[in-house]
């Protein structure tokens, strides 16, 4: 794999090509953007070695598709469409439903691997990208049997070289589980720092207060919301189910306040601290 | 300040003493606590010097209240019926007003200084306790004018020293922000943990996602029961109406999620973004 086209130069895309980069010097890195400000940014700080547009991907090796969820289901069949036939596509999106059937009957679905690699940070865009965001992180793949064997051990042999492990789910599954791991903890980022806003936003004072548990919990409210607004379009029916629940949880808690059973709220937050077990190792 | 007693050696009173003895190396520190095996550990720990009783306080120019908030409220007036007419004693609750209370009265009042480091981790215990824990922290002193000149100047030398800023609030200013910045982070978090445990811990492999948001949002989850059931019951109908705006938010959230309305998802998360404005520059 000589020749890599990044279609979506952002924190995600970038890191990818830094840890892919600092691997292989002699492989080159195309950037492919709809922000020329962003493909100048990428190249200024070394995430990428040219700029590129689609049409280029006819001469790729590699092509990561790092772009928001929406944007790749439209954009996967051209994609498909254009590379050659034995060039890697992969995609990088937090949602794995959608994509899938995107391609399902193109001619070209054995050239696709469908993946999301858990990494990130709250920031984005190429000044986001940084060096060794996947080490030791985890990619769930999907659909593995669906790409040729042969563009699978690329893939498996680059995604174990800058550290991940792998993991491999159905798409149903992915978008179930990752609804509660990835999607509601945002939502209840978000909704903590609106509600904090809508209170405080002309007590800045009070912010110096943020230590002691908000700004950790409100950190994902930071993320992109050009990012995030696709991903809970796709994912709409199994977010709206963990959101009940999360709902639930919640009014049943203040109940207990309301109802002043601290004997109650204590024992809730005793049986959640299993948590502790739960993630002891993770990370 | 030779003799620094503290009560309740967990994470906080632990981590003060380790500042405290490293700023003057001459300052005996003694424990009192309710657990011999929490003394005994931090004792190995070199977290105090010597283990104490409470009858023993009143050889102290220094007490450190160090321990869950209705404990504090029961505690603080023998604790100032106790020391002599020149100790400085302070506590370090996540809830002022009826900790100010309770001691509004006593004839030592003036000897009490109400404090609450904006600082922690959600470990707890004497093995939590750690170097260095406020330092550029922000320290809310109430009631300041309360105490005598000269305590009042022993304790910020002491807080500023350890690296500290210092604000002051009134008691009930301090319990109503904190609810937002602290409280309703902690419940935020718990909730969120119990909704994904309910429906995922008989699905270990899933653990495997958590590095895509849930960790770190579910992090205050690993908070002590014991230590927060007081700060919630003291400092409930505040808390209670935080958790009120909270769930109304996320409710809304979901009934434009419902109604596909995914315009006005995009332009909450574009509004609530405005808290990495807000954050810059602190913690």
């Amino acid at each position: 794999m000589k020749k890599i086209y990044v279609i979506g130069v952002g924190l995600i895309g970038g890191s990818l090509a830094l840890d892919i980069k600092k691997l292989d010097n002699s492989v080159t890195i195309y950037g492919v953007d709809k922000s020329d400000e962003h493909l100048d940014l990428a190249l200024a700080e070394n995430v990428i070695d040219k700029k590129a547009t689609l049409e280029d991907i006819k001469e790729a090796d590699l092509v990561i598709v790092s772009i928001p969820v929406d944007a790749t289901v439209k954009l996967l069949p051209t994609i498909l469409d254009l590379v050659s036939d034995d060039a890697l596509v992969i995609d990088v999106g937090s949602t794995k439903e959608d994509i899938c059937l995107a391609v399902e009957e193109h001619p070209k679905r054995r050239n696709f691997l469908a993946t999301h690699p858990i990494a990130g940070t709250e920031f984005s865009g190429p000044t986001a990208a940084i060096y060794g965001l996947f080490n030791g992180k985890t990619n769930i793949i999907c659909e593995v049997e669906e790409t040729t064997f042969k563009l699978q051990e690329k893939a498996l042999k680059m995604f174990t070289d800058i550290g991940m492990r792998i993991r491999y789910m159905k798409p149903k599954s992915h978008d179930k589980h990752i609804a509660y791991m990835s999607h509601l903890s945002h939502i209840s980022s978000f909704m903590l720092g609106k509600t904090v806003i809508e209170q405080e936003k002309n007590e800045r004072d009070i912010f110096d207060m943020a230590g002691s548990g908000f700004e950790s919990t409100v950190r994902l409210a930071k993320s992109s919301p050009e990012m995030w607004t696709p991903i809970f379009e796709q994912n709409k029916t199994n977010v709206i189910k963990t959101l009940e629940e999360y709902i639930q949880n919640l009014t049943h808690f203040k109940e207990l306040m309301e109802k002043q059973d601290f004997e109650s709220i204590n024992q809730e937050m005793k049986d959640t601290n299993y948590i502790k077990q739960i993630l002891k190792g993770i990370a």
